[in-house]
């Protein structure tokens, strides 16, 4: 059975569940930025999936990226699988902005999140629902 | 027609080309690094990649992954596309150790690099090519 890290978990709010991947909205305000996880158990790397999930996880990272890419008209989306510090496999998919903390360096690792206010993670949380819903209709 | 970015050429050497892209030795010998270009014109994002080059550039970015881990045998693997700097579309898949300089946290941006000297880099090109031969024949 798979079972969500409790970090990830800890760290996010679920967005929607999609053909491979649950979309994870990470509580930092100050970016859009999901984190996909192939609900597959004992994922590591990206080449421990099935040809078809590998397929999939593709097509679902470009949908986040053209979600985000629409709903907050970042500067560039930036994609990463690291996994150095939580195994299980998971894909962060997020929106740069060139004023932002980090910029033009990773957004991992660079400082402290800001949470989202209850109010501000609702609001975010329903429009990326409604886009995600509207996008697999 | 397709141009490789100047920077991305200063600071690589070519192991291949695959079906989608062109696979690039990152000139730092600390870590086995390999960046994957797809060889189409004006692409910034991976969504703006058609269905079926998005297919092969997974594909491709989990060969060079399992080559990576075949060879090196790395702690982890890394996957990242950001661009922040270089807008040319372009993927890192690269092999990391637990006693490396930015572990856990991201190599990008993480410090200097250590280049290769010219018979360490031959070694390495070697070493890769030999490995895309043998996983695509």
């Amino acid at each position: 059975m798979f079972i969500l890290n409790e970090r990830l978990r800890n760290d996010t709010a679920e967005v929607v569940k999609l053909g491979l991947c649950a979309v994870l909205l990470m509580n930092e305000s100050a970016l859009p930025w999901l984190i996909l996880v192939p609900e597959r158990k004992g994922i590591r790397e990206a080449h421990d999936l099935l040809q078809e999930d590998r397929v999939r996880l593709m097509e679902e990272i470009c949908l986040a990226s053209e979600i985000i890419e629409a709903l907050y008209k970042p500067d560039k989306i930036n994609i990463g699988a690291l996994g150095n510090i939580v195994a299980q496999f998971h894909v962060h998919v997020l929106g740069r902005f060139k004023n932002d903390r980090a910029w033009p360096g990773p957004i991992w690792g660079s400082g402290t999140l800001t949470p989202y206010s209850e109010k501000a993670l609702n609001v975010a949380l329903n429009r990326f629902k409604e886009a995600f819903d509207a996008r697999s209709r």
